[in-house]
């Protein structure tokens, strides 16, 4: 067994089973993928201190969770922001899987990093790299608006099996990348991804929580830790909605709620409500 | 029975009892009152849609929960801002207190507004005075600095057994109140209040949650509800906290954690470490 592999208790697998994608590999609707938005915040909402700095929040039983997590979706999606600050490996380190005491490749997700201008510099010593060498984990899939990849990132991407994939991704006024998750999502299920689980960053989440894509959220978990951050963090609050009105309304329901106590933390399970 | 009574079930009393001032009136400081913090967020950690916006947040056993903790203190406290945009009542309605099905004013707690200028309005049609004639709640303390309060408002206060209380709050340079709360407390366990559960709003709750005065909280008594609110909302979210090399640090953590699944809520009972 390797010896950073993590356990999951079975005791906290039973209450996240209702909210994670089938067995069977069937999905709610034939050309989308089970989709999983997934995060842990300070009671202030906060995902970090600050960008770019990678902040422990929640407790080693969160951290397990969230490896059992990756071991049920086919792939995992995250931004720029995230993969620049944090050098991720984006693998799953549950024992059982592929590299931590299992099979080839088996139980190990697709890393996905929504790059629409192609900030990430990563190299073969990329975290991510070196866990694809090392057996633990598969190559990305970066997704982006530039149609030529630079050559030497296209051959070393496509060295490990991993790919880019072009897309157009609109930019607003102020020329942020406002990302059709509906078509991205479509795209992932035609490449054979049957979920995916969404961590963030802040951008990514705030972008998916606003109508129309909430609707494609098929499941919220998220983890609560105890702490406030304190103003100036990087913060999950999606835009203001308002009514017809013209007043402002709540930006977005979760229901059939479960609330799971968590060492320190409290882990949230529930739907959008349309 | 009054017929707005409100029941909060013992199954619940019993996760709370730990929480709560000790039924004999002793305090852990003898100068300072037993300071319970406590309020409702949404996920995004807001207490309303916008600032004088009451909003619906917490569940009716949420609802419920917070008069049985005003039923366990001596005083509940307020800032102007929640005072000028809800019209509270800030009694206590569980069934079995004064004017709820028990004697006189028994488990009233005593409201306190914060109110620096006196910018509260008040009369004798304000809600928390009609809770008085109907025998259903204390008249209130006001804190502030000015000097000699209106006659008029004097005279009515006195009438229904509350006060004007003086006190110098220090501004900053940008003309903002920033409450001594060391002050306050003592002032008022010297007025005989042995508890006081402070209820908001943003200001109150992000003054308190900073130093010095977080180690004046004996316990935070947190709802959170499945909802984002969405930017624009009034946020609790203490002051940025640096480290001795500049470097920004958590806010405030909880330690002793208790998360209670409430409804479609979650409470979070803790201490804050110091």
């Amino acid at each position: 067994m390797a010896r950073d592999a993590l356990h999951f208790p079975d005791a906290d697998r039973a209450f996240l089973e209702p909210s994670l994608p089938s067995q069977d590999g069937s999905t709610p609707q034939p050309d989308l993928p089970f989709t999983t938005l997934t995060f842990a915040t300070s009671l202030d909402s906060s995902l970090s201190l600050a960008p770019g700095i990678r902040t422990a929040l929640s407790g080693p039983q969160s951290k397990a969770m969230t490896h059992y997590l990756r071991s049920r979706h086919d792939g995992i999606l995250i931004g720029v922001g995230t993969a620049v600050a944090d050098d991720p490996g984006l693998n799953c380190r549950i024992a059982g899987v592929g590299g931590y005491g299992g099979e080839g490749l088996n139980g190990q997700p697709r890393p996905i990093v929504i790059d629409p201008c192609l900030k990430w510099d990563f190299s073969a010593e990329s975290k991510l790299f070196q866990m694809c060498r090392e057996g633990r984990g598969r190559a990305p899939w970066i997704v982006t608006t530039v149609k030529e990849a630079p050559a030497e990132k296209d051959a070393l991407i496509k060295a490990y099996g991993g790919q880019f994939i072009t897309m157009d991704i609109p930019s607003s006024d102020s020329g942020i990348h406002c990302m059709d998750w509906c078509q991205l999502l479509r795209v992932l299920r035609m490449n054979g991804l049957r979920s995916v689980m969404i961590e963030g960053g802040a951008q990514i989440i705030n972008s998916l929580l606003q109508p129309p894509y909430m609707t494609l959220i098929d499941r919220v978990i998220l983890t609560i830790a105890p702490t406030w951050l304190g103003q100036g963090g990087v913060v999950v609050s999606p835009a203001r909605r308002l009514d017809d009105d013209g007043k402002p309304m709540s930006a977005a329901r979760l229901k059939n709620v479960q609330w799971h106590p968590f060492g320190e933390d409290v882990v949230l399970c529930g739907e959008v409500t349309i």
